[in-house]
């Protein structure tokens, strides 16, 4: 049977000019982060940013952005506040603060609920947090959003690496588009991450050196900015 | 209708005295590090002990505990290889090393086939290395395995702490036993996580203090064993 919802959410979608799917291969390794400084960065710079986070298994970056007290407002649909200058959303204006455990089956229909309720308008960019790894929410998204393209977090640890190169293989076998590889929490000037990217004939998008400042400035949208994580990924735009 | 592999798996867990999940809010905190240094102190120790990995979405294990090119052995059902003194499974034998993008309704029934098809024979210790948060595996096992008990990991870091103070209101939802909670990659000393921990009525099992030699030993057990981690894991034995 085919999901009433499915052409509601290309509807909502079609002033959205950019899906980017910020995914890594195994937690932890600064998804949120990068997800977050990017979409706060773009529309620092004035673009039409929505950020959304889809990441059910820890969502984070309400707190990352300090996103406060605000709601969705209901409008024959969601219209995601304004926080920052960006069109948030985020799952946990769906399970509530009080985490529920879901199953598979109820992640695709939270996530296909949400799709199809929120109105987003338009957008230069929008942005989603995704859960690690590929799961109910990656093939679901996958078939609904045509024109989604993944940019890759990892670290420069050797397991978050080979569960990257899983994810790539992945995401080249279901024939969806990789922008790139972020290197995040980098400690050393070793260069074997950027080697590998390139020979799997990726963009090698930013190396993000390790910054103890990022902690101090959870939920401090200024302080964020002024992070040298804000300052790599802002010098990436122009390869994305 | 009851899955007739459920009494199976009731059957071959007869002779596993205890059962130990370790398990995180999010991904990154060290969880595989500290479920296979648990189990390689415990097999030094003389206890008999399995370790399985059933994080699906980046099973790490064999790669930290360099597992090599041993495999199960098919005998009326799968014989765990034996590794540095442990009997060792892992939910990539199932998938194969290029991971299968899985559903969670996948997922469970890969679970539920691994329970009924791996003889453990007898221990005194299954310590299992989770998925992050709740899911799947999670609520089928806590269906599946009467006597499991939850030891939580997290880092120092508020995102890390934010999803585990979650992850533990579920479990008492669920009526799950917590051993307690190790906190990892602690970078000062500050006691925030510990009274925290202690003001929830939560046992704080250990202080793991970050060791740059762990990325080093990764696959290498003797170096492992000499690390602070395997101290730290080694000291908190007595209290699980």
């Amino acid at each position: 049977m085919v999901d009433p919802r499915t052409s509601v959410i290309v509807e909502r979608m079609k002033d959205v000019k950019k899906v980017i799917a910020v995914s890594s291969g195994k937690g932890g390794v600064g998804k949120s982060l990068v997800a977050s400084t990017l979409a706060l960065v773009m529309a620092q710079k004035g673009y039409k940013v929505g950020l959304f986070d889809l990441d059910f298994t820890s969502p984070s970056t309400h707190v990352i952005l300090g996103v406060g007290d605000v709601r969705p407002i209901e409008q024959k649909g969601i219209i995601p506040p304004k926080v920052h200058g960006l069109k948030y959303m985020s799952i946990i204006y769906y399970s509530g603060d009080l985490a529920v455990p879901l199953r598979g089956a109820d992640v695709s229909n939270a996530l296909i609920e949400l799709l199809a309720i929120t109105k987003w308008g338009s957008l230069d960019c929008l942005i989603l947090d995704m859960p690690p790894g590929i799961g109910d929410v990656t093939l679901d998204l996958v078939r609904l959003m045509k024109r989604i393209e993944f940019l890759i977090v990892t670290t420069s640890s050797q397991l978050a690496f080979e569960t990257v190169k899983k994810l790539i293989d992945l995401l080249e076998s279901l024939k969806i588009p990789v922008i790139g590889l972020v290197e995040n929490m980098k400690m050393d000037n070793s260069e074997t991450i950027q080697r590998s990217t390139e020979k799997m004939g990726l963009k090698f998008l930013a190396a993000i050196p390790y910054d103890s400042k990022v902690e101090e400035s959870m939920g401090k949208t200024r302080e964020l900015l002024r992070t040298t994580v804000s300052k790599k990924i802002e010098s990436m735009l122009s390869k994305i």
